[in-house]
Parts: structure tokens; C-alpha cells; sequence
């Protein structure tokens, strides 16, 4: 079987300066339908590799509520190409594949109609994982003779919607690795998704000398402009393009390790209220947390601590980045380490001359990789290896506007109580992320590959 | 491959006669090894084989907390003879086949030890369904081996455990009928289970003229004793045989129909507190509950009547007998109706010179028969069809006790909050239900096949 | 201020022959209107007299649904005189206090109307409680003129009501002052009610001989009936008198006491599932409940028990009786203590020929006395101290038939899931209880003052 | 009795100007002992006088978590002089009051120690509410002998203290409003709490041409700096004073009035998920929520709209500003109206050349004014009658450093999950706003005045 490598991904070509400079925009050649196909089938490939070490069972289970089973994504993923382009965009009168889907496979888009209760997605056995790969193929060969001989109408407007698919698929592909996390983390025989070698270079951890870069103030551009003609891609919630003013700070080169969290935990850092948000307090409190999601003590509360891992459970790395964390506890590390979270505007101009590449999930390891201490005072592992927590709100950038109609409800109705996460991790496709992306979850989620970068003021 | 019939069950001969006459005792010849493991075989083979019509998928999902997912139910029941025969009586110390499995099988059995919560039963893909089979085999395998040449010492402690073992794997048998009846009706395309044709004899439906049969006041003998050399079986919670006093009291010939519950609906019954006990009343008040469980219209307030049977969704038969309610409704039901529900021992007084005949799962139809007007005065369908609310509490017989150990926890723990429910169902192995028999459940339970026989003060 | 004596209260004299003897009835002379005041005014300055130690806040307060403010007792007891006898029996058409009293004082009775929520009854700062005294007075006064010139027939149907009314109230005597036990031991302040002596007689505890009466096997008589022209009273669920058959049994002669109890916690009964009903492990579990209701240890684990009585915290005396046990409790030290409890109608029978004396809330002191050791071979404290959990479910008795009308929903409509007590406690008014007197909580119920009385089997 | 007015309060004088100028300093000179005890006891006096209208028994209720008794407002504001001020500043040993009421009246200061369940504030009924006057009284002497005498170093140090124990008695002194309002719309018998005049100027409603301010790009400063000497008086998260970026935007002169507000409710407002935020959408449809908090239709569905108002229930006057709003229904009801809520630099820069004048507490009417006409292009009620939602959570500011020890958890711990409403309302003590000063409440709180200005890009 072949393995998906990066250039089994869409590579997404992006660039973003720094300090004010307008943005050097990609050149909006129309993309053709020969090109779309070929990513779409790449895209949709890809899913279905990241299926190959399940079994039928392992498909079904919904751990949590926030956890889809994998079936439901497979089958999601495919509703939504036939919803957006084949039901919207077909000459004639569309015959869906099976009218109950749009029940049942339709996430929140409350334009399109009513739909299966979120945390019962686990409840339903049918279609068959079997019924549901069908499913795919129907659609797939449906979208491939609409792509066969589009009208340039048509396809001008169904090509950002395609386009669209693939990145939604795209984010869909990391829901399923941190999913089956969960649902293999929440069986007590902790079975491994896959094995790999954890990484042995650097088993001696020398302590991590904390090393910043400084960001003198100035009003900055952030955010992106509307694609034309549907490129370069970028959702709508990192749009318009627009002007801050920033303060100066400093930003880590390095990301926060296990051993630094270590400390944190023995310092008492879950025991002492002065660290936390009065929520995040309140939630470790009533959850009874005391250490990163998937870590555990073996034997007891003096035994060594453990991990589980996609490769199964073993011993914690201290040379690792932390990861699953939530905002809470991200935000009350970096005030017992006498820092702060950045802000996604610091994170973002830090970044915006940083090469576009990191571990990610073409690895296949789905894990971080250890930290760099290499070059000192450059920026590292800003893209992939973990989603990091910024401090601010997800909110519209000045002058933005949802697109119209149903796939406006993709990212605009979210814009509270959410918090923002830059960089990509380990499971997220390569090439998906950009210097402008703003990932988003709510402040108590932990079962995203989600570390810390810290911030100061200058 | 065979299909499972009535005589590919354990029948279990028994008698019970009327008015303090003490009890016909069968003759306690101790069961000899050949005949236990033929009974084990086909017991065990039975289960396998109500698992014919399910794909992988419907062996995982459990849709709510009372109901377990089928491959739980193939490993508990085998679990139960791996931990109470294997683990306690094989010479040497047991290896077992999984040490986990005592942690994600065991039901209830505290002495036994710690165990998986059981609302998350559903949420454990592995072991897979081929290696629950793969389970019971060995454990089959295991058994077998032990029966083949017992001491006799031995024979005579394990006998009366694989017996109670054996009747063990019925009660599940059940359960997994009524269990993958809540899974499939909880899917929005309702998938049937196994096809069959409905009764069609009595299509034109005749008023249902309450006829009764009279019993006398009089001091009664009801229950039994204790097994002698484990036969005939019976369950701790049956034992002893006692006596009691009974008023004068009338007993419906007949179950009631759908054709009464629908008048007791059009009449506003749900409406109405005055029908209901005030714990009732909260029930049906904050569950929006309506009719019984299955039941539900087709478009909207207006429409037809259907109910979701095994065979599919099809509309209510209003010459079938009622089922699918809750004690409340039974009992809401009774008071309207200007009747009220049996005590237990006026229903065992009242069938205990019954034949042991009726309608259970070895038809495989798993949906109970038109009610019968054949006879006038004489009582119909004591067995099978459907269970039979008493308005009895669960409680200790006088003179109970359970037996020591683990297994001591099998019925007795549960006197509480329960109440008796006589007579089996449509998805009771034939076979397994006496007339003393106690089937126990809490007021709202629904989701077996519970029904409603009437009773009078004479 | 004048106390409250047993002559300030209703005596109900009632007898009940042992050994189906029928039930040696007193004279059902007709009650007259001097007399009926005479215990309506007693029974309304009793309610009133309790309230005297509580501040104004104190009327206010629920610190848990179970639980209702004094306030709305005063109102609730008032409003069912209003509802009862005066909107239902007044000349003319009947002008209510206050429209909106009907809402919010209507405990349960769904054939009066709509109501205030009970979880909510906390939430109500107005009526004052001036304003809810005044509407007692009003009230009072409407009676008093409505039995001042009473034709004869009016009389007839309204004496028993007016009889239900009191009774009633005395029911709400007590369960004001468990309520107002639960309100204070809820304040870290825990302010006192009202100060008393702690008995003082027996400080060397003797180990308690399990001494015991036998009662013969036979059918006995039970329940008592219906009153003709309202006397002697009982409530209607007391009723019909009917035959019951018992096998022999023994019944402890004393209650159990806060020594014994001890030992059942020292000896981990709060600890060990095997002791305990499955329902009842769970909820021990979940409300992590390690010994009787308001007791606790001072300074922590190793700290001596002190237990909240209305007198204040103060050390557990280990000669009294256990109080404020739920059944699970009861239940779980019978099973340690190698007995049971008794059912309802064991424990009338053996009750039957016992004096109707005790100690009750006429002594003003609301906490059980020590257990008395005089009179081996004797039953002792049947009457008052703690209320005793039987082992029955509270059913119907064979024959009952509630009244027509919403006072049929007084008892009848709680037949669910509650367990009978009998015997009276410290804060039941004298002349409140009978012999054939059927108290019912739900077994996790724990504020009142129920304890134990062990049977078993002869 | 005497009414307190405008000069009852302490009035803040404060300035801010506009684009980048600098703040104007206020000269700091040091507040002297006599001006301090001076304000401590006409803030504390204003506090009681509010009390007036109530009987003992509002004290004491809860009616939601968010809902605290105004007893318990009284002995925490006191609670809060006398952990801050006498307990950490009073020479030699302090004697508190009750060592209790550190337990019972701490709100939320992790670093003082574990306190009373805020859920719970109204199971309380002790101390009455004669001690926490007399509670009062003692800390007001105490804190009045510690300031006739103070030695200057320690005056330095408690004066900042006594400031903030005043601020923090008049943010108390608005929720007691807000919060006995909760209190008395729970009651079906609506008491009031002050009967008062409505509004009668402007009867008749014209139509609301909307009507904007337009304010250009640029630098802007928005927040002030720590004061110095503890004046002017500003809390921490107004700190520092920092430059913004801001793109070109209106602000809209007038507020969002009922009549408007009644048209997006026909319009089916609530019943359409396009104009809300999932977040929102959930809300609503799980509390059912269809009209603004305290609204409610007299006879059903089809009645006329009425509004309870600390003066009683009356009609909804369309002329009054809408207020008791979610920030998802001020959300919501910007985006059916083409608009949006402006951010929170915004509004301080609209409003920094505003006069510090409006329509607060010292009315005594707790209830907005009709929205004004005059003046069309001037911004109109930006300060009083109803707080403003703006679209930004409520977040540190840059450089924002919490001051150390317990008083660091004034503020700073509830940066998550709130969002930051703008200028006060009816209910604001005159004196206690700035231009600077940011409230912030969770986005489904509806029980503060909160209300609607909308904003638009330019």
C-alpha cells in the first residue's frame, strides 16, 4: 500500500510579509478542472488511508461529545460536496444518494435544514461502514463527470466550492487522528493506531535556556484578502487584510517541552488558584485535572508518568513539546513561568517571514517531534508539531463579511468563546495551514495536538 | 444453517399446583455431564445465532444506559462462565484469556471486583467482534474439556453453575432482542432486524368483552424451593415456597389490545393526571411521553398510527396485544379502565394450573400475536407474548436467602424501586419461564416486551 | 410563654386487637361544631407556637427540594382549610383571600389547579410572613363563623374534612421542624432552635443483649376501617382492615442505637458493597455518604463524631437511637447485624396490643431519647423517638379505594417507589399517630427522624 | 426621608482625549483622611437607603446563581473593609468580627481562603439581617477610628484600599438593584419595589432615522494609566493606557429603542438561526427564550407585550431604550439590523469628548429614559440608562499588570468567556463610570440594564 507523502497533499503556496508591507499576492490563475480533479482524488485518497489500521468497530464510537466517529466523517466529508456542488450546482432535477442523508450527515448548517443530534452521532450503526465507502464512490464519480465537461460558468462557480471541500476535507483528516485518539485512549486495553519509532535524538535534555525574538511596535497588517477566482485559498474568517497597532514584544523561539510542564506540575501548578482563570480553575476543579490530557501514572500517584500515544502508551519524553492542553492551562503555565500567551497579531507578524514547513501529518507519526535548540534566536517548529494557544478571542477582523448563503455559517456564527490557535500540528495534512490561519476551540478543549509559545512585553 | 426452534432450547419441565397443595416435586436426579454440555451447546449456539441478521457495526452501539451493545452481551455471558465455573473451579491456577476482561465484563458483581462503567459500554471497539467469538470458543473449548472428565465431586458444585449459567444466557438472549430493537428504532432509516409477516387472522377487530376468571379468598402456597442436585431450576429469588392470603379477586381472561390503549389515548389518558401515580405523572410529563415506546405518527399530530417492530415499521394492529410500557402506563391505564394490576401472587395463584405453552422467541418473530377470544372464561396467553406488569414491588419472599458469594448478588441486591413482571414475552427463550418465575424492572422501564393483564377485587 | 402539652394536641383513641380478631371499633358518635373548633383551634396555636424561636429569615429558607419554608407551611396548611372547606362549602360564592394563594400555597393536588413549583417554594420573599399570618387569622375566623351556626347537614361533609385539615396540619408540624433542622444544619453558623437537656441517665452504655419478641405464625388482621362519621380517624390509606397470613417471626424489643451503629461504620459497612441493595451502594457512592445524617467529625478523620441536633452540635450519645438513617441505611445495618427489618404488617401485629404512649413533639426536646434496657422480653419506644423503616413498599391494601375528588389525591397517588415507617418520632404530635399508621418516604430519604428496628425470622 | 442625589455619590472627575493626544492628567494630589471617612460613609449610607423599600424576608433570597441576597451584598461589601483594611492594616492583632464571616462573605479571593458556595448564599437565613447591620456598624466605627489618627505611611497605603472598598460598595450597590429586581419578577405576585412616574414626553414614537457619527482610521490611545496616590480613581483592567489601531467607523447617535426591537421580534428574530451565533442559537433554544428578560405577553400569545419594571408590571413603552438583552440577542439583533456592536476601543474613542453626564442611580427610577431625538449627528445617553454590549471580549490590555496579592483578583481572573459593555446605566451609582471603564458580564447574562448601540464600518 502506498503511503501519502506531502506531495500526496495540496501544497497551498502562500506568503505574507511583515511590518505593513501590503501582501505580495499569488498570481489568481483560475484553476483548471484537470487540476481540481487530480486534488480532489488526492484529498479524498488521503482520507481513506487514514482509515487502513481500523477495524469495522472502530468506525462507530463516539467517546465525548465533541469526538465524531470516523464513519461520520467519512460521510460527512462526501454530504458536504454533494450538498454544496452537486445538489446546488447540477443541470436538472439532482437525485441524492439517500434523501436521509442530509438528516444525518450535516454538521450545523442550519440553511440547509434540520439534522441528527450532535452528541448521538455515536448511536447509529447504519449505513455501514461499507454503505458509506459506496457512498463515496457515488459521489466522487458524480463530482468527477461534473468536472469532466463543466461549462466555464459552472465551473467558476463550483471551483471555490470545490476547493473549499478539500480544505474542509482536509480539516476533517485531523478531526479523525484526534478522534480515534480519544476513542482508543477511552478503551482500557489502550490498542495503538500505528505503530512508529519515537524519536532518540535527543534523550539527554539539556535545560531549555529560555531564548526570545523581540518585535519592535508598529501598526502591521494581518490577515489575508479575499481569493480571486479562488486563489490562493483562505477561509473567510482570515479576511480582510487590515492594519494593528502592536506594542513591541518578545516571542519564544521554542516551544514549551514536557519537562518544563513537569516542573509546573510539581511546583503544584493544578493546586494553586493564583495561576488560573477563575473558569479555568473552576473546570480543573470540577474535572479533577491534574496533568495533560492522555497522561497518566503507572501505579499510582507516585509511579512514573505515562503517556498514550497514537503508538500505544509509554514513558513521557521531556524533550517533547507539551501537547493537549487546554487554553486554561496553556494561559496558567505561561503565568507561573512569569510570561504570557501571545496575541494571534504578535504571532502572526512573527511569523510572516518564516518558511511554511514543519512536521506535519504526511509523517505519518502523528506525534510532535521533540524541540530544536538549534539556532539560537531564530523562530522553530512555528508551523506543525502543535496548535498554538494565542491569547485572543476569535473574533471578525474589522470589515469582515461571512460569504452569503449556507456555507457562510463555516466559521462566522463561531466567533465567541472560542479562543485562537496558530502554526498546525503533527496531524494536520500539510500544506492546509497558512501564516494567516486561525484554528479555533473553545478554552476546556485538550484532545487537539494544542501546546504553548510564550509571549513577553518587551 | 439451522434454525434455532423449540426444541433448540433448554425446556425446563415444571409444575406448580394451586391452593396451599405444597408442591409436586420433579424428581432431583442429578444432571449428568453429557446432558450439561448438550444443554451448554445448544444454549451457546443459539446466541450465536440471533446474531445472524447483524452487521459489525450494530454489535458496538448502545443507545441508551439500560440498553448493552450485542458484543457485550456475547462476552458477558461467557465471561460469567469463565469467571464462575473456569477461574473457580478448574484444577491448577486458571490462565485467563484476557485479564481485562474481567474488568470490561463483569456486569454488577462487586465481589468479583472493579469494572467498566456501564453507560460506556458503548464506547469500547475493542476486542473486535471476531475476537468476542474468538473469546467464546476458547471458553467453550475450556468448558468442554472440564465436562469431559469431572470427578464427581466437582460435577456436583459446577452442575448447578453452568445450569445457572446456562439460564443466565437466556435472560441475555433476551435482552439482546429488545436491546437491538431500542438500537435499530434509535436510527433515523430504521433498519428491521429480520423480516416476517404479521398476523393477519383477525383483521377485523371485535370489541373486547372483559371477560374474568374468579378466584376464591383462601391462604395460597406460592414460589419454590430451592433446587435440589441444581434441578429443577429455579432462580434464589423464586425460592421458598410460602404462604399467603388472598382476598377474593378477579383476573382478566385476556391481555389488553392496542385497540383499548388507543382509546385510553384518544380519551386524553396522557393528558390526564387523574390516571397517573404522581411519579408517573413526572415521568410522562417531562419525557413528552405520548404513547408506547415505538409508537409514533406519520406526518405529524394527524396522521396514522405506526410502531416500529423488529420486522420494520409498519401500523399498529389494533387486535395485537399492547406492549412497550412502563409500569405507570400499565397501571395509568388499569385505573382508567376501572380495573387495577394484579398483585404477583394473584397472578401465580391464578396460572399455576396453566399449561407452560405460548408464544416465545423460537418463533422468531419477536412481536407478540393478536389477542385470543377463544375459550370465553378461561385464561389465554399466561406465557409468552408479552410481560405482564404485577402491581407487586420486588421484594424477599419470607424466608429468603441468598446463596453465598458472588452469586448471591444475582437477584437479591436489586429488592428496590423494581417491580414484578410475570409470565415472558414474544422474546423469552422457550423454555426459560416458570410460574414462579420473577422478571423485575423499575416503574419506567419500557423497552420490554410489557404488557398489561387486568385484575378486580371480586 | 405557654408550652405545648399532650393536651394540647388531638388524642386519637384507636385500638387494634392482635390475631384476626376484627377490630373492636370505638363508638362513631357524630363529632359536634364545640368540639371541632376546640381541636381546630388547639391544633392552628400549635403550628404557631413552633414557629416562636425563628427569626423572620428563618420562615424564608429551602435548602433542598424536600425541604419548604415555615413560611410556606403556615401558608400551605391555611390555604388547605380555604380550598377545602371554605371555597368548597361556604353559602354563597366564596370570595378567597387572595386569588393568587390557590398557585402558590397548592402543595400537589392536581384537580385544584396549577402551582408554584416545589423545587421553588425558597424563592418566594412575599407574602411576608405577617402577611401569611394574617391570612391564618382570616382563615380562622371564616371557619370559626362557618361552625358557629353550621346546618346539620353541612356539618356531616365538612367534620371530616375539617378532621382532615388538622391532621393534616399535624403533619406539617413535624415536617416544619425537620424542616427547619435541615435549614439550620445547613448554616456554617449552626444556630440552635431551641436548647435543651441532653438526656442524661444512662452515660455507661451497656452492650445491647439483642433481646426479641416471638409472634406465632397465622393470618392475622391488619389496616383498620373506613371512619363512619369521621371517627375515630384514619387516613383512607390505613384502610381497608383485611387478612394477611404470617409466617413466624421475631421482632427486636429495642431500637438500634448510635453504639451499634458505630460499629457497623468502624467496621467499614459504609465501605463494603456486599452489605448494601445495588440502588443504595449508588447512592451511598455518589453522595459519598459515610454516616448517618448530620453527624460529623470534628477536626477530621480521626476527630470525635459530634452529631447537629435543634439544640445545637454536641457529642453523638451512644444509648440513643440511631436517627435519620436512610432505608439503604436501615437496610444495609440489618443485613451486617445478621437480621432484617420488619415488614409494615409484622410490625402492626406485634404492635397491636402496645400502649399508645411514647415520646413525642409534645415534650418539646425533637431528638429521640436513650434506649431503654427495663422490661426484658418487652417491646419498648414502639410509639415515638424514630420513626422505623419496614422492609414494604408502600402499596395499595387489598380493597382500598381512594375518596373521590382531589382529597383522593392526599396518599393514594404516591404508591411508588416509597417505603413504609411506622411508629411515630420525636416530632410527631402526640394523638398524631396509630398503631395502623403508615408513614412513607423514598428509601433515600433522611431528614426525618427514621431508625431502626431489626426482625427476623423465627 | 432623604433622597440621595448626584452629590450623594462621589463624583470621579475624569478626561480622556481623543487620536493619540495623551491623557490629561488630573493632578494627583493625595486624598487627606477627612475626605476619605467623608466618602466611605455617604457610599456606605447610599447602600442602606436602597434597603429601604425592602421587608426582611427580600434579604434573603437567591433566585439564580448569578443572584445574591441583598444581605448577603451588605456583609460582603463590609466583609471586603474588613479583610482589606482592618485585618491587614490595623495595628497589632485584629479581633474580627464573627471568624465565620471570613467563610461566609468572601466572594471569590482564592488568596483569603475557602468560602461559602456561591449557589448557596440564599440557604443562609443567619446572620439575620439585624447583625449584618449590626456587622456594619461595627467595621464603619473601626474604619472610622483608623482613619482619625492615621500615622501619614499607613495613610498611604489604605487610602488606594478604602478608595477601591468604595467603588467595589457601589458596584455592589448596582447589583442589589439588578439583583433585587431578579428577586421580585420571580414572585407571582410582582411585588414593586418603588413606585414611580414613567416616562410621558415622547408618547408618541417617530420613526428612528438612524442617524451616525463617523469617526476616521488611525492611532488612537484608549485606557488610562495605574493612578498615582490613588486618584483618579481607575480599576487595574482599565490600565495602562495603550495605542490602538482603529479602521474608519460609525457609531450610531441613539440607542436601540423597544420599538425597534419589537419589529426583529415579528420579523421572527428569535425563530431564525441566520441572524445568531451557534453559541446563541443553542441559548436560546434551550431557555426558550423569545422576548427580552422580564418581558411577557398579558393573556397568551396574542396579547399585548408588557415589561416587569422595579415600578410593577406596565406596558412595553417603544420609546425606551430595549435593555435586559443577552450579548447574543444585542448580536443577533445588529445583524438582522445590518449592522454591528461596535468594539470596545471604539466606543471609548467615540466617547471621549463625551460629558460624563446621563440618567444613573440618583434618580432613583431604575429604569432608562425614552431615547432622544434631539441634536441629530451628536451621540446621545452614551453614559446611563442602559450598559452598552460591545463586540469585544473582555481581555487584558497590553502591558496589563495585575496589582499583587489578593485585591490582583479583582479583575484579571474573569478575563475569559465575557464580554465588555460600555458607559452604565439606570442602575450605575452617578460618579462610579468613566469613559474608560469596562464592564463585563458572560454573553448570556440578561439581568444587568444591558442594551443595544449599534455600529457600522465606514
Amino acid at each position: 500500500m502506498a503511503k501519502p507523502t506531502a506531495d500526496g497533499m495540496i501544497a497551498e503556496p502562500e506568503t505574507s510579509s511583515r511590518r505593513a508591507s501590503g501582501r505580495a499576492e499569488a498570481p489568481a490563475v483560475p484553476i483548471g478542472p484537470d487540476e481540481l480533479i487530480d486534488a480532489y482524488r488526492r484529498v479524498r485518497g488521503v482520507t481513506e488511508l487514514l482509515c487502513e489500521p481500523l477495524g469495522t468497530e472502530d468506525y462507530v464510537i463516539q467517546t465525548m461529545p465533541d469526538v465524531s466517529p470516523t464513519k461520520w466523517h467519512l460521510a460527512h466529508t462526501t454530504w458536504f460536496f454533494e450538498q454544496f456542488i452537486l445538489q446546488d450546482h447540477s443541470p436538472g432535477r439532482y437525485e441524492p444518494v439517500n434523501s436521509l442523508y442530509d438528516y444525518l450527515f450535516n454538521s450545523y448548517y442550519n440553511a440547509v435544514g434540520p439534522r441528527h443530534c450532535r452528541p448521538r452521532r455515536g448511536l447509529i450503526s447504519r449505513p455501514t461502514v461499507q454503505e458509506v465507502l459506496e457512498y463515496r464512490r457515488i459521489v466522487d464519480d458524480r463530482i468527477g463527470r461534473l468536472l469532466q465537461c463543466p461549462d466555464g460558468a459552472i465551473l467558476e462557480t463550483i471551483a471555490p466550492l470545490i476547493t473549499l471541500g478539500i480544505q474542509h476535507e482536509q480539516q476533517h483528516q485531523e478531526l479523525m487522528i484526534t478522534d480515534i485518539k480519544h476513542v482508543f485512549s477511552s478503551n482500557p486495553l489502550l490498542p495503538a493506531y500505528r505503530e512508529h519509532e519515537p524519536d532518540c535524538g535527543e534523550t539527554a535534555v539539556v535545560p531549555l535556556s529560555m531564548d526570545w525574538v523581540d518585535v519592535p511596535e508598529g501598526v502591521y497588517e494581518i490577515g489575508t484578502n479575499a481569493p480571486k477566482n479562488g486563489r490562493p485559498f483562505a477561509y473567510d474568517n482570515e479576511t480582510p487584510r487590515h492594519r494593528v497597532f502592536l506594542e513591541a514584544f518578545r516571542l519564544a523561539t521554542c516551544l514549551v517541552r514536557n519537562a518544563e510542564f513537569l516542573q509546573f506540575i510539581q511546583d503544584g501548578g493544578y493546586q494553586r488558584p493564583e495561576h488560573w482563570l477563575s473558569f479555568g480553575w473552576a473546570t480543573v476543579t470540577a474535572e479533577k485535572c491534574q496533568c495533560p490530557l492522555y497522561w497518566f501514572r503507572e501505579g499510582g500517584d507516585a509511579g512514573p508518568w505515562l503517556q498514550y500515544t497514537l503508538a500505544g502508551a509509554r514513558e513521557i519524553d521531556p524533550g517533547e513539546p507539551v501537547c493537549h492542553l487546554s487554553y486554561f492551562e496553556a494561559d496558567a503555565f505561561a503565568r507561573w513561568a512569569g510570561a504570557r500567551l501571545p496575541t494571534e497579531a504578535e504571532w502572526e507578524v512573527a511569523a510572516s517571514a518564516e518558511p511554511l514547513v514543519g512536521h506535519f501529518a504526511d509523517s505519518l507519526i502523528f506525534h510532535p517531534r521533540q524541540v530544536s535548540h538549534a539556532n539560537p534566536g531564530k523562530l522553530k517548529q512555528i508551523f506543525g508539531d502543535v496548535w498554538e494557544w494565542t491569547s485572543s478571542s476569535y473574533e471578525a477582523y474589522p470589515g469582515f463579511e461571512p460569504p452569503p448563503g449556507a456555507v457562510g455559517e463555516y466559521n462566522a456564527k463561531f466567533m465567541c468563546n472560542q479562543y485562537v490557535l496558530r502554526g498546525g500540528s503533527c496531524a494536520t495534512p500539510v500544506g492546509h495551514v497558512r501564516r494567516t490561519y486561525r484554528n479555533f476551540f473553545p478554552p476546556d478543549a485538550r484532545w487537539q495536538f494544542s501546546g504553548i509559545r510564550l509571549a513577553k512585553d518587551a
